[in-house]
């Protein structure tokens, strides 16, 4: 389907159910989206980084995205992460991501080698050459390691390289630069800026911001989209407190010992917990090398759950 | 062949001729193999940073271990880079590799991820595990973002799961801990310690490394070929002189206009402008999105072969 | 006078002016303190990053707390910074300003040295515990390069040793996590969460947020005056339209040639230029050995007054 | 006296011996000295990174040069640094140590503020003009967090501005580069480069290193000036092994458990326990806010010492 301009909404990054056997669990795959579409978000993103898909192989990339655009595909947008190191690779990952069905890119800037705002630029200029559909700027500097301002980011829009930014790097000062000059110029109509950071949607919306896209809203997509609406009707008091209740679900991110697994591991085991829990995925298994939940964490991750009234 | 233990000498990491159109050459590839050979060089690594391997797609990675593991295959000892984020995704690549010829595989810790030494170890193991072939760590935290410590290193090791540490750190206290474990534990018999860093071969040949994995010896091999000589018969004068040489003619890295290119577009410029020089190679074209370097610069490294006694 | 618990509204962070020969300008810094009390704000930070504190000896520091705290004390709080790398210099300078009247000491963890959280905590513990007056941290991660969680502050606030937090991390997500923490938990009562990030106050505010440290407060304090009022009103939509004009005036930020200058020159030499073309102070000079703005520099920072109805 | 150009050979950073009440140990501190000049070293660099100087009050700083000064004054160049934020805190420090009597400064660029290559080099040109006595740069990456480069040491060095460079980065390559500088350049006479790099010091004498400043001296002074005699001399398979009998003592730096302390506490503590085992200072103990060793983590220094032959 033709992406909206802007893209608006709620917009998840659909997590990877696997089996225990680390393949992709299609079954599970499905009725996540099964879930989060009846949950009433606006679009979908898969492969991106609470995809996993830093740890999915090329096989089982192709068998998320054609799983999920064979189950969704024409009913709502889904985007599709094209993350890979440079170029030549990305443009591997847009070609195979868009002929089984995405309806848009998301890319990073260059990341392993070492690299140059000159040369980000180019980058994201030959990537929408080579791409059929639009290309969405992806700001992860936790793991891309450069930050992509505003500045940069407005002025690929202008040229029509870029159709938004999908912003995950937690610098809302920033973030309110491109939501502003986003409205503000005339050369980048309908250009798109969706924030990637569950705790603080409430705010990015009140700035201006077109769309979220939460990791957490696997867990409580409902939660999401009703935070969005109030937003939307300028409910400030109700989004605040649908958006702490949030805030407390979020702690199940940290319910991995520090010591024994990296920051990784425990976030995004606790969403599969939680989605495990909630019975929507057979398996709450994470690909490796991440260092699975105990079940002692796991527990920990059912009382965020019945805190959040989700249990 | 089987890898020697140790893995010892010049083992230069060979650069990926490219056509105009960005393809590789595999016609200039064969002449760089055999200039390398020729000039005396112990093994060979392909599709490691200086390969660009960061910048070949899937095919053209194929296409180099193929032509290289073809070309030489059985006469010395060829090692190949499995570089990619994850352990899944790093075991499809040492299939690619072993099935097509190498005889050892180097590997990073998983990177765009966050990581844990933890999942490290588990990492290195599951892919010592799937590789038919002896596993050496890639140290390159200006890559990866995270440091192999010796002592890791040396405990997986100890494992059975690696057989080797190619640093690129530039960490030279945690380079020598890693040679003095190597040679003090009775419990790492054969492991093999390489330095990938140019300009300091006979202080880590001096401190007891096995071997040197230097990018500039794509354009001069003859030079680390008797730079290594020299520091194995003791003769530490001449080996001061010619690495002092070899300084001089690594300054060429840094003829690119920092305002315009990163630092990894002006090294492999640079390399490849010089291999063009020599006649080894015909187009000194870099993969995208990497900047081009000017004709001036071009002419700049070839006031560094002059002085280096190579023109 | 006693510290109100918990500290609220905006208390922006005293630029120190300097003559031509960079000593403290003690008229202008007058004049300056009474143009910020004159617009409404609700209590004064010196010696913060905005004071260039780095910048100043001992000696300078002492005259610029004498001056402000002899010129308003007892009429509005005076939080000041009590800057240094450890925990015996820190006390030093704790009481330093105490004697000369400060009302509260800002604090940040131990920089220069690598630290750990173990270390953090003992540090503020040991400053608390020599202050004769509140003790405020400080978490500024661009200087002191390690981050303050949320977890540590309000764990340290509930042993009685933090009173508040300046957050100047830009991460809204832990900001939050913060005030969260300072509202929920019965611990921490009149625990004080202040943001220093310009542009984003009605977000912060609106999270929650006691109140506001904006380094561009000196620049246009009756903006953020009015900022904070719409907030605490609930209006909005009114608060936005004013966070809005204020971004438009941070821009001025950015003026300073980045090829030429560090971000700290820019940013300190744009809110010394605006108050110097305001008639506010007698000589905009930035302390050394920062790069002074060009007088081409200085008439855009004209334009970003003039665009913001200041001129 | 007049420091001599270069200044070459053993220079340990000189340790601050302290109470159990923290204060400076003169009489402690006079017996480290005795111990390190009867041990053979060619100068004396007090006030360092070693010498806990991020940790002294200006007070404590203040009896720490006066007393070595006072006792060794004349016999041998000691060195001070003057350690701080900026220019202007930093010329304080100068007149503060060269008033009592050091015959050279050492000085790192700008920390806690952002700062930009022509800032640096502006900041040691003021510096230099500001001193009476030589000005040597401080790499120390770790701590200050940019880089010197050696080409701009280099270049300051042309200037006047530099006598010497202390290189604490651990970035041999970089190193190398100032050594080769040094001794190509007509224009930099008499410039000095030390390495503060205690397990690769033979490699950097063999590169042509002027000297060496390392914190393990003050443990093994006399272990260090054999090693300096060694390669002076070419016997390079003698200061080979002395150089890896200091790499097992140097393991020393590692007994504090890193859950529960910084890896400062765990170094610095490190080799004061062992100049209090060795019976050359009174008390072990280390500055605010370090957590101090466990008695456990003492003996296992103890076991350093002994394997190294020193107990």
């Amino acid at each position: 389907m033709t992406m909206p301009t802007p893209l608006t909404g709620v917009v998840p990054p659909v997590c990877t159910p696997l089996t225990p056997e680390r393949e992709v669990d299609t079954a599970s795959l499905v009725r996540l989206v099964d879930h989060l579409v009846s949950g009433g978000v606006d679009g979908l993103f898969v492969l991106g980084s609470s995809s996993e898909t830093a740890y999915l192989t090329d096989g089982q990339r192709k068998v998320v995205i054609d799983t999920v655009a064979g189950h969704v595909g024409g009913q709502l947008p889904v985007l599709a992460g094209a993350i890979d190191m440079t170029t030549p690779r990305v443009l591997d990952q847009v070609r195979a991501v868009t002929a089984a069905g995405a309806d848009g890119v998301v890319v990073t800037a260059p990341f392993y080698t070492r690299t140059h705002p000159a040369e980000v630029a180019r980058h994201f200029r030959l990537v929408a050459a080579g791409s059929p559909v639009p290309v969405f700027a992806y700001d992860l500097p936790v793991s891309v390691h450069s930050k992509l301002t505003a500045e940069l980011v407005l002025d690929l829009a202008a040229e029509g390289v870029l159709a938004g930014l999908k912003d995950s790097s937690g610098d809302e000062g920033n973030f309110r630069e491109a939501v502003l000059g986003a409205r503000g110029r005339a050369d980048v109509p309908g250009f798109s800026v969706l924030t990637g950071s569950e705790t603080v949607v409430d705010a990015a919306l009140g700035m201006g911001a077109d769309g979220v896209v939460p990791g957490l809203g696997n867990v409580d997509p409902e939660g999401y989209v009703r935070l969005y609406r109030y937003c939307r009707e300028g409910e400030w008091a109700l989004a605040r407190a649908e958006q702490e209740r949030l805030c407390g679900l979020f702690g199940m991110v940290r319910v991995g010992d520090a010591g024994r697994m990296g920051g990784s591991s425990s976030a995004l085991g606790a969403f599969k917990a939680a989605l495990f829990l909630r019975g929507v995925i057979a398996c709450p298994a994470t690909a490796e090398p991440q260092v699975p939940l105990s079940s002692g964490e796991v527990e920990r991750v059912g009382k965020f759950l019945a805190g959040a009234g989700l249990l």
